[in-house]
């Protein structure tokens, strides 16, 4: 049985797998990639915002792992705790409570971002 | 290894997830989780017409948390297994069979249900 | 111009295109469309009941044509204009903001089913 | 008022509104309209298989204008009525009852498609 | 015949059919809309930031209503036209060719906020 | 602990849970998994082509235990390896980066099905 708690476990499946995506060799799917990465990256608005946008729109179309994602890249481009709570809010307003088991997802998993020492919380 | 079945696990982590999406002390959301609370108390509707509603509603919107709590709630308001059945019912035609693998889900979550009096089977 | 008012239009056009999707002449879309006819009919639960469970459906899938005919069905079926609002209340609260247009449109179905004289209102 | 039937007037102002789109002049909306272009030409599928998977993913995400398009683009990659049909009917299984107003929708499109001889029927 | 716009003719419905959802008295459904009005107030993100959020929010979600609430309430916030188009592209990226037809709902909507002279161009 | 990979498990899982269905013997149910089998039926278009479309629907509207089952079907039904990735990136496509945790788990179902020789890989 691994050490690693759910997060971690999450990380290595999804690196896994999207080796395999890469290995289906499709150029559409490889483009399509590709394109993903690079709509964060800083333009009119800064990454530090597309990623909240990212975060809501992931919550309000209800994936968890696309919530995971966009946790880690929202801590990692500086938005704190209360401002990722704050954008969370604002998912399940729009979306309804049918997002609460996603909001119970992402409230876990920010706790996994605070261990981790990677979530600014003031 | 524990000796709790699916059901009871379920219950388990959403309490224990649902402490923590408290604990995220966002006012916005909680007074969401109160509000959502209110909405299934008699009203113009019975609770128990309501729940059956929210069942539908979870269904449609493929969520198996959601499912669950409300298939709980249902038997708590006295419907009985023939009439949450019909309910999915309901469901499955509206939704289509993309709906199917939530349909298993729900009758699996019965048979819990059932094992433990909490539903009225006729 | 025509003295028609939005619903009766509605009527109309659901009707002439109800008859092209049967000339479609499909073996499998004509028996889809006789056992959605078929789900509300009395069963353990009632045609009442099932009605506003399609309703709520309907809103939280968010469409309106789905959601005039089920407020129709629902008037017809004998629930009062309150026990439809409660009903869309729980289709708001599952479905979140997003549903807020279709609440809107439904407003107005009701406002033109209560002219008609169609819908119990006490 | 215009001679314009409904097809051809939604294909006049899909032609307007692109235009503003590309006037955004948005380098990552402009990569994603050339991707989406590329996704449909021949294959390992076919341009017609893959305009009948357009038309069906369309069609369970109920969204009349993309259903528009694909039909018209079923028709020019040589699809018969009937094989359209019978993808529509797919849509319709998988997507449930929540689909039928786009059903009737396609039906209407159909009609307009095979007026302009634009459609293969047998 | 109107001399009013697009626009225009949507917020005057959209207040009109407003006042007709709170007519329908129902306390749960007076609560919901409060507590949105207040979502977007400034609090751990700025209301600039939240109503991209909703608008994102409600492009994935596709609802050209709720898409063309959020275009205004994000000019009124500040947010400059390279900005919005910014987030449409996040929304694009994260909801697919399915979101397309919005994009160009929400391109001619940003056109008549310039024309108004309530949109930032620069 | 078991030999079974994840893609047998849910099988075994899968056919458990659908005997439970039936066995909440509902006549509406019953017929409608019986309308759903027919669905993919040779008709105007072949049992493999509409495979493909179920794939892409299961896809689009993010299903996992859907996608399985038509993959495996797809497979079954003769068509390629990268037939069925081309198919998968038109659901991509039209149903954005929301998709590709469901795309994640396509490829590695695709690699159960190559190791247990049930898909074409060339």
């Amino acid at each position: 049985m691994s050490d690693k708690n759910r997060l971690e476990l999450f990380r290595e499946k999804r690196a896994e797998q999207n080796k395999k995506v890469m290995d289906l060799d499709h150029l559409g799917i490889k483009r399509f990639f590709n394109m993903d990465t690079n709509t964060y990256r800083d333009g009119a608005l800064s990454t530090q915002t597309k990623e909240l946008l990212g975060l809501v729109a992931s919550s309000v179309l209800r994936c968890n792992d696309c919530i995971d994602y966009h946790l880690e890249q929202c801590a990692k481009a500086g938005s704190t705790k209360a401002e990722i709570v704050d954008a969370l809010n604002v998912a399940l307003i729009v979306g309804g409570s049918i997002v609460i088991p996603h909001l119970r997802h992402a409230a876990d998993t920010l706790d996994f971002l605070e261990e981790e020492g990677t979530l600014k919380t003031d």
